[in-house]
Parts: structure tokens; sequence; C-alpha cells
């Protein structure tokens, strides 16, 4: 069994990334400049951000995060991503989620210029990235078809399949497992709550991708032996033994699946890592001018 | 073993669009207006066309076809798109595919503006669709779904089995089909060329859908008994019996597959019609505007 590491790999693609800045700046150019917004104090989401900001200083990127109260209405959340679609010098900003109840997540989705959604979650870069153009790839699915790049785990023709059918994972994994590419041309299929015989599918599975949020729901018994596991689940658990009080778990029972399969991601340290590592790609992406601005 | 008749299917669909356009035409409104460009002569294309002009005029749509001879350019192309884009009276067109070599489609498609593209094939259309949001759904993929819903199949919790990825078919109803909706919510599981056990995969199958364009690829001992199967193959097939010197094919062995399963579209007859009724239903949900235009 092998654990794909993912730490280690988005430490290597963020070398890559910062070699790539800094031939822009001894040539004279701008370093790609990301922003972020962050409403509120969520203890998930500051800590996502400060991950994101770190990750931004290790490829030389200019970042800044701009901070709001909690009561900020709409309309004013809606003028600041129009400050910065407007602005030149930001290359790409994300909204961190989730936002108050009395905002629509979507509305402030689509509101930001698909040029600059680093995230990938505005419908013109999910549809793009659906047929197979070019755009900015959500986040977490380009981590996992980076890590079975990178590891060089063949996907021609195997059986993959996805727990979950979420916007940002689910659905959009799917879709890039079964393109016509290397990683890719997979026989893919999509499982959710409403699923009967789970097990079995799974059973069937080459390559298991867990994206459901129910912390070791992939058990041993539902692997078969060889296949590939990744596991996208991070639901916090209360833990006493620790110093924030909880731990990040995974879908998957790591400890009794790891045994049975060829590879797989541990939580944290698999795909998490890998979904910051997409972000920081993406916004190179958007320095260089992907959509020609 | 039923019969699912998208020929008298579609004829409902289109009286029902025709008194709404009746009841708008009654209250004084203009009635939606659809447009089409053709390029060139191709007998496919030509056929297709009038079929769409003639179903305009059963649901009492204003329409108009906008012939260019083969040697159109790319840039001449996008000038009248531009124009259509424009044109306040046009609640939506479409460009009938395939252009000639020397244009390109994916730039055409693109050139639409996603609130007249009624064909759904805008990167914003299949990015709305995938997302779940209102928008001009693709209109094969649409017309299925309507399909099983209206024969009222029961599809939560069924594993539908889908052959083929192109991006006008196979994605789209993958994403359809695996929505928490009802028809819907299906495990799903796409297959295409790269597929192993392709046979055995499709023996599960509750619901098969079946757009890969090989006429009769799908035979008796591929279906598990009372599968519902849905042919979306039109492939023309030379036949001297035939006035037209050919026939249409789909990729089902219909014959034998069905005294087999519980319901099967017929080619032609099944799914085509219904096609073109989702661009009807494109056009009028345009005309009474989806995008608050």
């Amino acid at each position: 069994m092998n654990i794909i590491d993912g730490k280690e790999t988005a430490r290597k693609i963020k070398q890559e990334i910062a070699a790539e800045v800094k031939k822009m700046t001894d040539a004279g150019e701008r370093p790609p400049h990301l922003s972020a917004i962050l409403v509120g104090h969520d203890g998930g989401s500051e800590s996502y951000m400060a991950n994101k900001v770190k990750a931004c200083a290790e490829c030389g990127f200019n970042s800044d995060l701009i901070r709001f109260d909690e009561d900020i209405t709409e309309e004013q959340l809606l003028k600041e991503i129009q400050k910065l679609n407007e602005n030149p010098d930001v290359d790409g900003f994300i909204v961190q989620l989730p936002l108050p109840k009395h905002i629509d997540e979507q509305k402030i989705t689509e509101a930001i210029d698909y040029r600059k959604d680093v995230d990938g979650f505005n419908p013109i870069n999910v549809g793009r990235l659906s047929i197979g153009l070019p755009g900015f790839r959500s986040a977490t699915p380009a981590g996992i078809i980076d890590l079975l790049d990178r590891y060089g785990i063949e996907t021609k023709g195997k059986h993959a399949v996805v727990l979950g059918r979420s916007n940002i994972v689910g659905k959009p994994v799917a879709i890039l497992l079964m393109q016509k590419a290397q990683p890719g041309d997979c026989t893919v299929t999509v499982c959710h709550s409403s699923t009967k015989n789970l097990k079995e599918i799974c059973r069937e599975a080459d390559i298991i991708v867990a994206a459901l949020g129910r912390p070791g729901f992939v058990t041993e018994d539902m692997v078969k032996p060889g296949a590939v596991i990744i596991d996208v689940g991070t639901t916090r658990v209360p833990d006493a033994t620790r110093k924030s009080g909880f731990r990040l778990c995974g879908d998957v029972d790591f400890d009794n699946v790891a045994e049975k399969c060829s590879y797989i991601t541990p939580v944290p340290g698999g795909v998490g890592p890998m979904t910051i590592c997409s972000l920081m790609k993406n916004t190179l992406l958007a320095r260089k001018g992907l959509f020609n601005k």
C-alpha cells in the first residue's frame, strides 16, 4: 500500500509555481495577486484562509485578505466584488464560504467575473470544465486529478466510483474522470444518498473518490483489493485530547482500508493541501491571461 | 413492454405550448420568435431544420430561417450572430451544426448570447444545468427527462447507465439523472469507448440511455428484464427500399430488446421529436424572460 502524500506533492507544485513567478519578477513583471474576502469569524473559514494566505507567500504571490463583519449586507458585498472585478491589479479572488444566511451564496458566486473566478464556481467555468474547454477548474477536483497524475496512476478504462454529487466536488470530479484525457477516460459511477446497494458498487471500483462528509463511511468490506482510495472528507470531530478540541476526519476508515488498497490519501495531508494548490495554479493562470483579458 | 411514444408526447407538449402562446397573443402580446441559421445544404441539416420550422408553426411561434452559402467566413457568421443577439424581436436562435470546416463551431456556440441560447450549448447554460440552476437545458437530455416524467417512470434510486459521453447528450443527461429531482436521483454510470466489461455494466442497469451513434449496439443479452431503454441513436443507414435511400437506425437492436424491457423508445419517433419539443420549450422560456432581460 502506498500513501499518496498530498502535502509533499503540494509542496513540490508550489515550488514549481514559485520558480515561474521568480522568472516573471526577474523580468520586471508583476507577480500574481490573489485577493480573498472573509465575512465573519467562522473557525474553519479562518483556518482555511490562513492556509491560503500562507500558500500565496510560498508561491511568491501578492495577496490581501479583506475582512467584513457578519452584518455586511448582500448589496455592500456585491459592491466590494464589483471593485475587485474592476481592479486591474487583482488577477483572481475568492469569497470564503459559507456566508451568513442573509446573503445569497449563489448570487455572490455569480457576481465574480469568470475571468477572476479562481475557485471555479461561476457557471461559465463549471460549463467550460464540463465541455472540456480551458477555464478555472474547481479546486478540489483539479487537485485530485493532479494527485493521480503525479503518482502515475493508470486511469484509462478503470471503473471510478464517486461518492457524493455536490457541485464543488462530486459532479465536477466525475466529469473530469470520464473525459478522454490522462488522467481520465474512466468509466464513472456517481453514488449518493438515494443509491441502493452502494457497498456492492464500491466493491467493483478500481478507484473510489469519497466526498460525502460522513466520517469513516468507507469501510474495509467495501473495497476491492488493490483499489485506489481518494478521501475528500474533512469533517471536524470533537477530540478532547487535541489543543484545538477537534480532529479532521475523512470519509474513509483509514486504518483498515489502507491495508487492502494500492494507494490511499490520508486526512489530513491528502486532498486538502492539493485544493489550495489548485487555487494557486488558477491564480497563476489568471495572471498569465487565461481568458486574454 | 410499453413503447414510449415520443411523437405523441411531443404533439401533446406542443399543444400545451400553443395554448399558452394563444393566451399571450389574445392578451395583445407578441408570440415567441425563434430564428435559425443554416449554413450550406447538408441533407440531414435541411431535414432537421424543416422539422424545427414546422414545430414553430405548430406552437404558434414566429420563426425565420437565415441561410448562408458554405463559403461564408467565420467573421461574417459572427457578425450575423451579433445582429441576432441585439435584435429585441428575436427571443432565441440556433445555428445548425455541423458547420463547414473553416468555421470554429465552439467559437460560434460561445458567441451566441446565453440569454438567447435555446440549444443550451453555451458554457453558461451547460454550467447552470450542472449546478441545477434555471437555464436553457440542452434539448436532447431535457427531452429524455420529459419522457421519463410524462410516462411516470420511477427513477429515484434506480441505476441509470449512460452509453456515450458527448457534450450534447451523454454528459448532460448523466448530470440530470443524478440530480436530486424527479425524474432524477439515479445512481448513474457513464460508459464509453474505453469502458471494459460494458455488457456486464448494462446488465445491471434499470435504465439504459444509449447515445453512442452505433446502430444496433445494445443487444438483448445486455439488457436486464424489465429495464427502461432510451435510444438516442439516429444513424442514417443506406436502404435502397426507401425513397430517401436511407433509414434512421437507433443504437438499440429494437426487435429483440423490446421483448425483454418494460419501456423502450423507438427510432424514429422516440427521443427525436422530444428534442425539437425542448427547443420550443426553451424558446417559450426565453420569450417569458428566463434571464430577466
